[in-house]
Parts: C-alpha cells; structure tokens; sequence
C-alpha cells in the first residue's frame, strides 16, 4: 500500500511554520509497512488543493491531508473535498454535541465559527478527535481512501493513534522492509564511513546504509528489503551486529533512542543521581535531561549561572579562578562540578561554560568555545571544544556533547 | 517568479528527520517576492528524483533541491541530475581544495567519498559552502533555474544567503504581496476571531488575514495582494492599526518576535533584570531567554529545582510550605520568586511548579497543571493554568505562560 501526504497551507510555503507533522506521519504508517512514495504541500487555494488531491491520488492508494480545518475563516479543505468528491455538505450534530461539551466546563462561549465546523462534505467516516473540535474526516473512494485531519500536531496525532492506525493495520497486506537505525556521538560522518567501509562493501545485496549526520551525533540506518522475512531479518542482525562490533563505544544505543535517554537508563542501572551547572547552555541540557518522563528519579536539577556574580554565590566558583582563567576555561567548569555536587547533592555533575555567540568571542577564545567538565568527588574530565556554528547550534551541540561525556562517565562507573 | 522546493531523502518520507529546511527556504524566497507554490519530498532514488526534477519544472520557474549531497555512499542526487540534463560529471579542483583547506586545521584525513564530492555534473555553476564540504551547484534549463543545496541546515542557509538570494534578488519582478504579522498571547484562536469578526467582514477586497495558533500564542497573518504597492500598504496599515488597537496587550509584537524578544526590548528599556526558578519546565524557559543573543545582559540565571530538597537549599522554599499545600501550589512558587530575586539579585523573577506528565497527575492536580508565579520584592502575582497536553508541550506551554506573565508585569513597571 503507498500513501501520499498532502499538506494544505500559505503558512508553510511561506515559511512560516515548520511541518513537523509529516514526519510523525510517515513513522507511524512506514511501520504498518506502508511505503509513503511522496510529500507534497499546497496552498490555501480551492484549486490547488483540488490538483494536489488528483496528483496524490495518482501516486498512491491512500492520501492523508492536514491542515485547513480550524474554526476560523481561512479554511477551505472541506470545500475543495467536496468538490473534488462531486458532493454536498452536512450538517452532523454529534460533531456540534462534542464540540459543547468541550466548551461547557471551561465557560468559553461557542461561535458561529465552531458551528460552520460541523457541516462536512458526504459520505464521510468520522474519525473522532480526542484533543480539539475539528473532526477527522475519511472518504472511501474508487477503491482508495482520502483522510483529512486537523494541522495542530497533538490532535492529527490523536486522530491516527486512536482512530486511524487501527483501520490502516487490517487493510495493510506487508511488504517487507526492515530498519535498524545505529545511533552514535562522538565521530564525523566522514570517519565513521571510512572505519566500517569493508563492512559496507561487503552488505548483502538486499542491505543498504544510509547516514544521518545531526548536531553532535551519526544515525546510521540499516534497511533491509525484500521478501523473505526470516532471511531479511538474518542479513539485517548481522550488518548491525558488525558495525556495532566495529564502532564500539561511540555507539550509544539504536533505533530512535536518544542520548538523555541512554543516560537516563544507565543512571537508573547504577543508581547514580545527577546534577548539572550551566553558563552558555543557558538551561538547554538541563531541558534535554528532564523532558524524558522519569528523570526526576536521579536529576536533582541545575544551577544556570549567567553572570559571574552567580557562579561564585551559588557554586562556590572563586573569584581568583575566574580572574586568572576567565569565565570560559577548564579550571572554572571544574569549580561549577565542585559546586554543583555539593549543591544538588548529586553523585555525577557535569558544568559548561562558553561563548554561543555570535558576539563575545575573542582571537584566544573564538565563538564557538566551549569548555565542559564532568565528574563526581574526586575525579573530574575536562575538555575544550570548538563548535563554532550560529548561536542555537552551539548551544544544542555542546548540550549533546556534555551529554555524551557524561554518558562515558557513567559507563565506566562501578 | 514561481519556485518549488523539491527535498530529497527516504530519511524524511520514513519520518526520520523533520524538514525544517523548507520553512527558512520559503521565507527568504516569499521575501524577495519568489511565490513558492508547492513542496514535495521525493525518496532517495534515481528515478523519483528525475521525476521529481521534471514535475517541480512544470509548475515553477526555478527549482530549489535539498539533500543527497554529504560525503557518504547514500548520495545520488548529482547523478540523478546529469541524467536529467543530459551531461557527464567533472571532477572540479577547486572544490577539492577547499575540502582540504577545511580538514588540514583540525588534522582529519581526506578519505576517497571526499575526492567524489568533487565530481559534479557539467555546466554547473558553483555557490560556494562556507559551513562544509558539498557545494551548492546550480544550472540554467531551458529559461529556468535548477539549484542543489546539502541539506544539513547552516550549510543551506549560508549557500542560500551568501550566494543564491542575492543572484535571484537581481532576477525578481516584483509581484505585490504585502504581509504583516501581529503576535498575540493570553486568548485563544475562536476567541480573537469574534473579537475582531466586524473588523475583518469591513477588510478591502485585497487584504486577508489567517488565524496561525501557537502554543499559548495565536499569531494572526494580514496579507494585501495586488498591484498597487502605495494603496496595498495603506490598506494593510490600516487593518492592523484596527485588530492592534481592538486587541490591546493581548498583542505583544509584529513579524516572527517572540516573547523572549519582547521581554528582552522591555527589560533594557526600563533597565531591569530578570531571574527564573522552574521545577516542572526544567530549564526550557530559561533556554528561551538565553536562546536569543544579548540575554546576559539583564539574565543573571535560574535555580532548577528538580527536587525538594533542592528547592528549600537553593531557594529556601520552607519545609512547611511544601508539606501543607505541596509542591505544586501557589505558595511554593510564590516562596521559590522570593527564592530566586534574593539568590539571583535581580529585580524581577518568575518561578514554576506544575506537572508535566505523562505520570504523576492527581485529582485535584491532574496532569497539566502548573502554578505560575512573578514579581519583584513586595509584589508578587500568581496563578495556576491547566495545559492537559502532552509533557513536551506542557512544558512549553507553561514556559511560555510565564513568559507573557512576565512581559505583562514588566509592561506596567515604572
């Protein structure tokens, strides 16, 4: 089964949001083993949305629309669907009943916006929306389906968890594609490539890599592809097997898992609580570690200290240290370890400092210099690096290099 | 001009990576008057990306592809491209050099896939990467313009704007189309909508306005389209004097600001500075603050207090406090803002406690609630919201409800 996903709206083409609702999307049906050929966005208009809908229709067995269906003027999805369809609209009062009872407890006054939402195009399945007032919408239709859900991330995405997944899965009749996704920090794309590149050469003909470089980190996605399972199976586990084998500790773990979450397992493992101390992360690694449900069984938390009036009065950092080394410098992140360990009472602390920029650097220490320390009582591991791309960038990949020291840290830990 | 972004990679169509290339690509063509009138994402495979070449030419006048360019065996794209055009590859010297030029400081070897990025195919011309190794190549077709760009972020975005955007800016007819965008926080879509229906039903012909909902935002979009630039601008002006006017301090700026930019406008203003203590958001409003460049300036830091403990040692939250009404109440804020203007010594601090989710709900405080707190030394405002999302966007719904609390209690500061 192929599926296209077509997204409705000016906002996106022209830049004013991001479409992260695509790739959720194609997660969830590529594990149901249907294979998404395209993504397509159109505009605001009746006509191009009616086009986009032909185009996708001709590509694939089933479409997924988002986008277009709020309680405000501007949506227009509905029409063009009907039109397309070559039908009238309904008013359904089950929708209208939901949308009252949304609004009831909380004392906001229904419009004639959110009565306007309740006319929708015939012969429509309903899929219900557990998180919002548009409902989804599916339309069978010379033997393919067309399903059109809100554009707001948390309710597309209870639509298809709740309703949509579930019918997707019975029609589905799988075609075997296997992914195994090898997570790794700490090496470039370049080099990893060229350490297992006998391996590569030596893939079995239904296997192939792709790499996916990001902030600090390499996936490295194993597909396997064909028609026996089992045999697929064997060929994939073993591709993995030697590669891992291969990188040894710069892997961190696999499939989508991501580098809070390893060290959330190894802390829960060891036992071990940490704490962290922050200057030009400004509180970034400490939202990395704690938007993983769970984490305050060993994060205890964090001291963002901005100024240097900060880090002195909350971890004890000395004024002759950052005299002599400056705020940015392997003796000061040591002093911000020191400090956090005996402030959060934490086993492991790991400390930044450095400059995000894009001003404040200096020719001795240019944007991008960030020194990390981590360590518990008693041994600390220091270390300077050089990010040097725009601000956002340094402070999201010195977060995942902290990240990644610590996670070292804890591994050696008995 | 019309233009499609033509993005290339299975990574996106499996859901792998979301593609936030396209929104920043968009936004600098819709600036330069460049209508970008669909994207569509094609898989990694030779015949996909000819057909989407040929596709993308039949509805624009220039192309824009992103991906299969990095230094590893997964890259097909040049090649899919010299087939589309007819010619062979040439192996480029300079670029060679340049890849040399970039590795020989930070001592990495060349590996061969570095010697294949050098082939490219013919009649190419160049646009330099300052932020890698691929170059940006581009090809004039038959009148039109097919552009290849990597597709890690800041080496788009440095091709696109050091090298691209100003050879198109000089190829531009400049279309009319004005937009203005007025940013909203504290009332919901519907809510705005009917406030301001008698204005919007009143727009010219030629204006527009689309509702975009954020999280704890709603940013609204005035569009005036047409040909004559000095009348479309005093119709736009004028429709957002009206809604601005209408919607007092629910507006809180124009364009793409954030509220961390508008509370970093009114701290420098008044001179003040400002301070954060958070549980439950666990350092994500403080990356906001510091995620914009200058923020040192008037931020001192945060106490994360992730803990109990660590929210009576660091801010002196009292034992009693948090045993009779918990750590999720007014109160306790209240005591960590109190905490946190003595510990940061700034002028104005906000603090947050509240549950994030998914687990640790109660009845009396499910999921989702948070207890804000902000003020200065005498006069400290609270308030409890209820977000009921999932803990990602609880937290940074909550982030960005203090956020708005904080612009609002800074706004009538003397």
């Amino acid at each position: 089964m192929k599926a296209t996903i077509l997204t409705i709206g000016d906002e996106i083409l022209i830049g004013q949001i991001i479409d992260t609702n695509a790739a959720w999307m194609s997660q969830n049906l590529t594990a149901l083993g249907i294979t998404v050929v395209e993504r397509i966005t159109v505009s605001d208009e009746h006509q191009a949305i009616k086009n986009g809908i032909k185009y996708s229709l001709s590509k694939s067995d089933i479409i997924l629309m988002t986008g277009g269906l709020g309680p405000t003027k501007d949506d227009i999805t509905k029409v063009a669907i009907a039109d397309y369809l070559g039908v009238g609209m309904e008013f359904h009062e089950a929708v209208y009943e939901r949308i009252k009872a949304i609004f009831a407890p909380r004392n906001i006054p229904l419009t004639s916006a959110h009565k306007d939402q309740c006319y929708l195009p015939q012969n429509v399945e309903i899929l219900d929306n557990s998180m919002g007032t548009a409902p989804g919408m599916m339309w069978h239709h010379e033997g393919k389906l067309i399903v059109s859900m809100p554009g707001v991330p948390y309710e597309m995405k209870a639509i298809m968890k709740e309703k949509l997944l579930p019918k997707l899965a019975q029609r589905t009749d799988r075609k075997v594609i296997l992914h195994k996704t090898i997570m790794t920090a700490g090496m470039g794309e370049s080099s990893i490539a060229d350490q297992i590149e006998d391996i590569v050469d030596n893939f079995d003909n239904e296997v192939s890599i792709a790499y996916l470089p990001g902030l600090a980190q390499v996936r490295l996605r194993i597909t396997a592809q064909g028609t026996d399972e089992e045999s697929l199976q064997t060929q994939l586990d073993k591709a993995v097997a030697d590669i891992t084998s291969r990188l040894g500790d710069l892997v961190y773990g696999f499939e989508e898992i991501s580098l809070q979450e390893t060290v959330q397992q190894l802390c829960i493992e060891k036992g071990i609580t940490i704490g962290t101390a922050e200057s030009c992360t400004g509180g970034y690694l400490s939202h990395l570690i704690t938007s993983i449900s769970g984490s305050s069984a060993y994060y205890n938390g964090s001291a963002i200290t901005y100024s240097n009036a900060s880090k002195q009065k909350m971890l004890g950092v000395k004024r002759e240290t950052l005299d002599s080394y400056g705020a940015v410098s392997e003796p000061v992140v040591k002093e911000m370890v020191d400090g956090a360990l005996r402030l959060l009472d934490v086993d492991v602390a790991v400390a930044l400092s450095g400059i995000a920029g894009p001003h404040g650097g200096t020719e001795d220490k240019p944007v991008g210099t960030v020194c990390i320390a981590v360590g518990s009582h008693g041994v600390i591991h220091t270390r300077t690096i050089l990010a040097s791309k725009d601000r956002n960038k340094n402070i999201a990949y010195a977060s995942n290099k902290a990240l990644n020291m610590l996670r070292k840290y804890i591994l050696q830990m008995k």
